[in-house]
């Protein structure tokens, strides 16, 4: 009973109709017909201009949008424990050339223009300081709160204010969706995100993932660095079509809401023992060693957090039994 | 009627049901079941120990091959119309932080000590000058032509004398194996080859590639590289899967075969408009623009090859009776 | 009356007459007969084997000292206020490709064992965080603290252990050794440190330091890495001069002797305003608005720190009668 | 009697009476009052509004302008004897974050729009190939011939009309401009050039160099680049007051053909010796080893070329008593 991850979960059934049926030849890299529907259907979604990319990892997507918009010489801020600067091995300052991410603190893996200003108000315009150029936010964060519309407008507005653009790292971007249930737009074009790294892997996809320029300009540029970085695949139909299967009737949303909803019922039985609101698809709980040796011996697969803790993550196809089991464990604990 | 390139073609059914096998959850990354039993799968294949490790493209594979070898301040040599060296991007130096592909000539894009010690014997060892760390030959190579063993060990003694590692870009490795009949180990392993791109896309995969290091070592810190260069992917299993179902049964060989003979058909036909010995699945011929366009007018679709040629290239899945068109309409120009 | 820095303090004599002695012209670039003398002359003065490059900057030593022993996917760690975090513009970025900068705090900005370990200690050996590889630390510290023999063979232990490189950022080495009266050696080499940037400019140098290895294999690829950096200069019998004249009849002691004891003054007059104990030629000092406007209305020149301070520095040349006036000054407040 | 090389004369007297000029403490870096007055003096020089900053070697000039107008994915094309190419120990591939060199040949190591053009034609503008976005020069050339104005202007149409920026590496400007007798912004910024280093240090400087931009907004990012490379000395008044004295009452001319009137009295007695025209202050002669080693037993000191040759160069100080020597003992092989 696997609540380790969502990043190694199967693929959805109709991701892979949707492979299957982009398996006669077309043309290569991001020149079949496929791939050269990816502009409108984001345009569609975000109801505003969008360049979209595929990439087969979140990292490349990532690092792709912070290389876009931060030189060599500039800086990105981000949480401490944002992904970008504890989990993807350094690829932030590869891709950038070694641009640096600037670290601020904030509840819940979240981080605010308060914050922020805090740390780069006191950085002089000069050429011994490393300049910020863009701010990196995670939705859902890696804590599983989301950015409301209103929290991302004052990043949004903060960013302009200074001159920065904004990322957010959407690896989970289905999940705060549909936790907020609002309008994609709401918490990225129209709070003043610049670029989006709209997840599906962690969602039932298999390795593709959508890298989505509010500013197209942005997107040109980016298409020359994903070749050179070796994401230009061959065969790019097969993530497109990955990527097209989950805007489809809204199943990037469906699938989110149930992931959410297991989330839901886990978080329930853990009452006082959540360290964090749960908002996606992840639960941060409280255990004692005693207690996670419990869990595992009942089945129950998952990650180690430290403090005394453990980190529980439903999928799109977590088994309902399995969840349910869950949290009659975590209940009876 | 594609003739285009072998890059794009569909995906082989043998390769299809791997993946769907790999469906069942598993650790991520390349923790998973499959992705662990690729040092063994290519050990036997070669017969000698081997490090091999997935990625998505071949110009991910010849670049980390590359980085393992060749500091930033130190070059590697190719032929000048080599892939890396035209083809890719520039992501060779994304790759190594900037060291130098040195350029040498060579018919059919094949390349000799005699040329490679023509172009580094008045290189001093010193700083003023960039130092050759490696050489880099692509097996089938760009005109589809293939180095004999005795060729790639001439090769591996030069890389030996001069301490340079030796990377074999083997996106058609496949074909040039099958064309020369010989043991996969005897044009890399036993020849001194250090690093292989072992190719799957052009040859049935959809989007895996393995990367084989001879030395094992290279590998450790390539492992780094890979997750920094975002190619790490979370459900590597379906690599893995794609590269394990290749090796089965020689599925590899199987399609090899089946292209190479493809193109010997077309061969046959062309006779003196060849301008490369057929070899492998590539073939280029003379055409006049009038003949060019009849080809077209026919339905035959292919990349015109500067000099009043044409590049046309098979595939695992090419039509026969699209080859044996092409063959006819060739003949009756 | 300038006490912004000893950064921009005037050439000291001897210095001059060395550097007008190496006139005639010589071998160009470090091939030269006072190049040559280098590596003698430390490996004489710090009783052990060493490699030494003249550099123009202390950034450019920093850099590649941290670059000979931290690979692109590396980190190393130092100060929340090091040099080379805040002052050198992303150079470690630059010089290493990438590699992170991992951050700890320390009361005067020196850093221990204690907080280094807890920093690493929950980095997992795994390829999806940043490794660390070495530890930077500064001697003197950017608040004018010194690290004890012990305190820094404390720091090689634990790099020893953890299979770090140890560097020293020595732009303020002179004033270190000169403030412990201990022997060079005591607080590098037979410490455990690997390289040493050898601080001249802000000694009474014009534009050369030497980067110290005490691990000579460590020189031999920086020696690429400087020529790459252009770094390299053709006439470098200036800048190896500069450093044999530093190290002739211990100027570099004596010239920091001087500037030690001007800070002492000063430091005696400021007393319970001092931030940080005065160990070598840096004050750092309590001033309210009004303070700070009076001092500068008397004609002292220098550097507002943040949080209602200033920072006093003496150099080599600071004039006795400003170092009096200043600590009058001072008092008088 | 030393005829390697420039770029190890002595520093001209009046350069080493700046220095001691500006030995009066100033503000640290680029802020004091000589660095202050170098855009002005370069303004004045060619006519034109140009940004200049001071950078130590001419390594560092080159690739600073080159990282200006490159991206990481873009090349430069420069002649295959570049010093850029073959001495520069891959310095353009670091400071461009490894960008390519594309390369093409021309007599006497001067390159022409139509080279240009045959090279570049052919590149398709997709993301595979490596896209140019820059011209290099050299003038006076590596085999020390001169571009005219009109062939630097046609150079210059070439790169605007396809989007080129145009850089000239200047070590001996000087040179060439004394030996065309023009003015410096007919064969610079009149003739489209966008970024020239402007030599010194081969012309009686010891460790400066100006980087002018024609283009002001160039210089902006590169200040930036200047520091992250480690190339902003704090006692920057130094290398500023060597340029300017360069300039005053034009030094910088006077020396230039002081070393030009020495090369042609060498020149004169090679007669059919000669492998290319004397423009500047190299001759470059064919020598049996026979003759080589006569003249090294009378003491003179020269550089071999490929191919049966040998390099000389004379200096602003090239002793005439030496020079007629070495004009005499050739004469007399």
């Amino acid at each position: 009973m696997k609540f380790f991850s969502d990043n190694a979960a199967a693929v959805h059934p109709k991701v892979w109709d949707a492979m299957k049926a982009a398996d006669a030849p077309d043309a290569a890299y991001d020149g079949d017909a496929l791939s050269a529907r990816l502009d409108a259907a984001f345009s569609q979604l975000f109801g505003a201009e969008c360049a979209a990319l595929w990439v087969a990892t979140g990292t490349a997507a990532n690092c792709l949008a912070l290389a876009a918009m931060v030189p060599p010489h500039g800086a990105a801020i981000c949480h401490r424990e944002a992904h970008i600067e504890v989990d993807e091995g350094g690829a932030p300052g590869f891709f950038t050339h070694g641009a640096k991410l600037l670290l601020v603190d904030g509840e819940g893996a979240k981080i605010t223009p308060k914050g922020i200003a805090a740390l780069i108000d006191p950085i002089r315009d000069d050429v011994h300081q490393v300049q910020p150029r863009a701010i990196s936010i995670t939705q859902a964060s890696e804590y599983g709160r989301v950015y409301t519309p209103g929290e991302v407008a004052a990043l949004g507005a903060l960013a302009k204010a200074r001159g920065l653009g904004l990322h957010m790292d959407g690896a989970r971007f289905a999940n705060a969706v549909a936790s907020l249930g609002c309008a994609p737009a709401a918490v990225t074009v129209d709070a003043g995100v610049s670029a989006l790294s709209f997840g599906c892997v962690k969602n039932g996809g298999m390795n593709a993932e959508a890298l989505v320029f509010f500013d197209p300009e942005l997107a040109d540029l980016t298409r020359y660095r994903r070749k050179r970085a070796g994401h230009l695949q061959s065969k790019g139909r097969y993530l497109a079509a990955q990527i097209l299967a989950m805007l489809e009737h809204d199943l990037w949303l469906d699938n989110a809401r149930t992931a959410n909803a297991a989330a839901q019922e886990i978080a329930a039985a853990a009452g006082q023992r959540l360290l964090h609101a749960v908002e996606a698809n992840e639960i941060f709980i409280r255990l004692s060693p005693a207690e996670t040796a419990a869990l595992r011996a009942q089945g129950f697969d998952f990650y180690d957090w430290p403090g005394g803790a453990a980190r529980l993550v439903t999928a799109w196809n977590s088994d309902p039994g399995h969840v349910a089991a869950l949290a009659r464990g975590i209940a009876a604990l």
